[in-house]
């Protein structure tokens, strides 16, 4: 009934059906905003800085009283007092006049400029030599050159940094609208599974997936919500799946390695709501059985019991869909790639999109070279031992030994 | 009395003081262990798989019961169950007998091996017929082939990914032993300083440093913990270094940047205790004013109040120390770094490192190239609208437009 579809295709199936959802926003403390996304556009509260400064050390002056002067014609400027830090002057100053300054002090109003300490010599108390002169607006921040009441500071859809969080406290913005953290269900499937914490039984084995998946979803800056693990039956499969949907804005289904799981679980995605399934197999190895669909707004994934196939197909499939909720775009999300030669001769079939664990060495020249992990692709040890990916496409037929080829490193 | 060091002299005093300092350890819960970092080799508590088990849907046979079986010359065998998920087989089979066996399912003892289901023929309920061959072991993971029990699954300073924490659901490890997540102390230093949240008077300005250097710590998976802004004087902000030591590994004097304030920051270390103050000056744009020293086997850093400035030195210098108490290996942590060339002549000193805020804009042939932000250094919008950073190396007199530069990516 079902199509299997290429990654692209399978991509293209998954952007189209979350392509109208939004994430929720929420107000938010600077404190807690660290790599969270505005959900508004942000303006400055504030005048920054709200008086001109001094950008260093030295002495309040009009600019063209220094004109002119040099080491062996100084100009001579009496000293009438000293700024404080976080006080205004005490006065202004007017021609042939100066005040001493400190680095962040504000300037008296007729001040325009700074001359540096290193420039002028004390005199005395009262009398300063400068000996060089300074142009208006030297060693200055003037009021308002960082930021204007009402400027725009950040705008929509933008991930917050250290200095996006710096440039909001400046201009008095303390809280912050962000996209909600995604809160993505997890729930595991199979009546061989026990949770980990647990001796497993003949036959039984430990659940895998709800630890890595949980962890896949924290690395992409969601949050997980574990709903165990559930039995390979519709109705268990579907109450779980509806009490999922109350709090979460996406569920994983892990498990159903065999045809017999994989049919349970598109059923039950179908009979839940409109559209229901959309993508019932994906052409990629790692990670064929991959399941797709929408109950009303939420998408599903069923994932594959498999860990390694689970995790591969995470990353392609599933992280995007969360990055959207966050409010990110996709494109932002930069994946950390090497160049390297391959080792060895890799077979793949034409139409189908593999994955390879590879290892990265380097030789004696100074070449990087993949060493592809041995090793089933069941076995999460293959993963563990592995630094990254090649990607193998669609239109190939295997890679050669010696073939240049781009890893994508695992961060 | 102190020279200004280049930045690899600065990073080796700093290296050389922190050098035997090793984070303290904790016993953590799978569940809150991405991103951490392992204190101890970690093994395997279990067999993993502690049976063997079918990696495909089909028929658990013995591979020399189906040895030269073929389109034209099928194999017959008689099915005498078919296997449970999560149980362990109803008895086991002879030679000519098989069990109809799901992904995932426990192998009957004699069995070696699974005959897929799309090469067989359910004749009828009680017989197949296998129309190719398969090899022992073949669509089977062994007992142990995943993991053995007490073999090594992570060694210890590896920073915990998805695959690795699913690695340790699967052995039964459910705690591991991490380093335990490094505080550190930040001061605010500064008579002209008040909280964000409040409204300056004129020569007052907001702590833009405390927010921007929390969210830098955290950034790099430590904790902030925030001292708030102290007076510009010694007996003051030696009582705020005293209490930080208690809570913290680590301690950031953020503001000083006038002569006179370096002074009492750089005072106030070396009154605290051995070896006191390392550094006090380096040959880098912007950071020029850095302090370091240790206090016992507490670093403290001075920043400059500058928060373009404490934001790049925090990523140059202080970034190191907290990955090293997180118990990583710097060569671990990777740069997102493109290649790019100059849009401008950028003049620049010989023997200082500068730093050059830049976006990135790709020309209609596809060329990158770092446009640098103007703006004064002490402007924190010139670092948001940056996208990242070229460094001129202190052997270089600035670059010329067109040339190719590395740019350090703001992740």
């Amino acid at each position: 009934m079902f199509e299997v579809l290429t990654v692209k295709e399978a991509l293209n199936t998954i952007a189209d059906a979350v392509k109208n959802t939004e994430g929720k926003k929420e107000d938010i403390e600077l404190s807690m905003a660290l790599g969270r996304v505005t959900a508004e556009d942000t303006f400055s509260a504030a005048v920054v800085p709200h008086f001109s400064r001094s950008n260093m050390d030295g002495f309040a002056v009009r600019a063209q009283d220094t004109f002119g002067a040099s080491e062996g014609m100084p100009a001579f400027l009496e000293v009438k007092d000293e700024v404080l830090m976080g006080r205004s002057p005490s006065g202004d100053i007017n021609s042939g006049e100066t005040m001493k300054i400190s680095t962040g002090g504000m300037l008296p109003e007729s001040a325009d400029s700074v001359l540096m300490l290193e420039h002028a010599e004390e005199l005395d108390e009262k009398m300063i030599a400068a000996y060089r002169p300074v142009a208006p607006g030297e060693n200055v921040i003037l009021k308002g050159e960082d930021l204007k009441e009402g400027e725009l500071i950040l705008g929509k859809n933008h991930t917050l940094r250290p200095q996006d969080i710096g440039a909001l406290a400046a201009a008095g913005v303390v809280k912050v609208v962000v996209y909600r953290v995604p809160r993505v269900a997890v729930i595991s499937t199979g009546d061989e599974l026990v949770p980990p914490e647990e001796e497993p039984l003949p036959g039984q084995i430990r659940d895998v997936n709800s630890c890595a998946l949980a962890a896949a979803i924290q690395s992409v800056g969601a949050h997980p919500l574990l709903f165990g693990i559930v039995k390979d039956e519709a109705p268990d499969l579907m109450e779980a799946i509806e009490r999922a949907r109350e709090e979460a804005s996406l569920i994983l289904i892990s498990g159903g390695s065999s045809v017999g799981t994989r049919d349970v679980t598109a059923k039950v995605i179908d009979e839940l709501g409109d559209p229901g399934v959309l993508i019932h197999g994906i052409s990629i190895r790692p990670g064929k059985p991959t399941i797709f669909g929408m109950v009303d707004t939420t998408p599903i994934f069923g994932l594959s019991g498999n860990p390694v196939s689970a995790l591969v197909t995470f990353d392609l499939f599933v992280a995007p869909v969360i990055l959207k909720q966050r409010g990110m775009n996709p494109l932002e999300v930069i994946q950390l790639k090497i160049r390297a030669k391959i080792s060895r001769n890799i077979p793949s079939s034409q139409g189908r999109e593999d994955y390879i664990r590879v290892n990265l060495e380097t030789d004696e020249k100074g070449q990087a070279w993949a060493v592809p992990v041995f090793g089933k692709s069941g076995l999460i040890t293959t993963l563990v031992e592995a630094q990254g990916m090649v990607r193998i496409s669609q239109n190939k037929e295997g890679i050669e030994k010696g073939e240049e080829v781009e890893v994508v490193l695992y961060s």
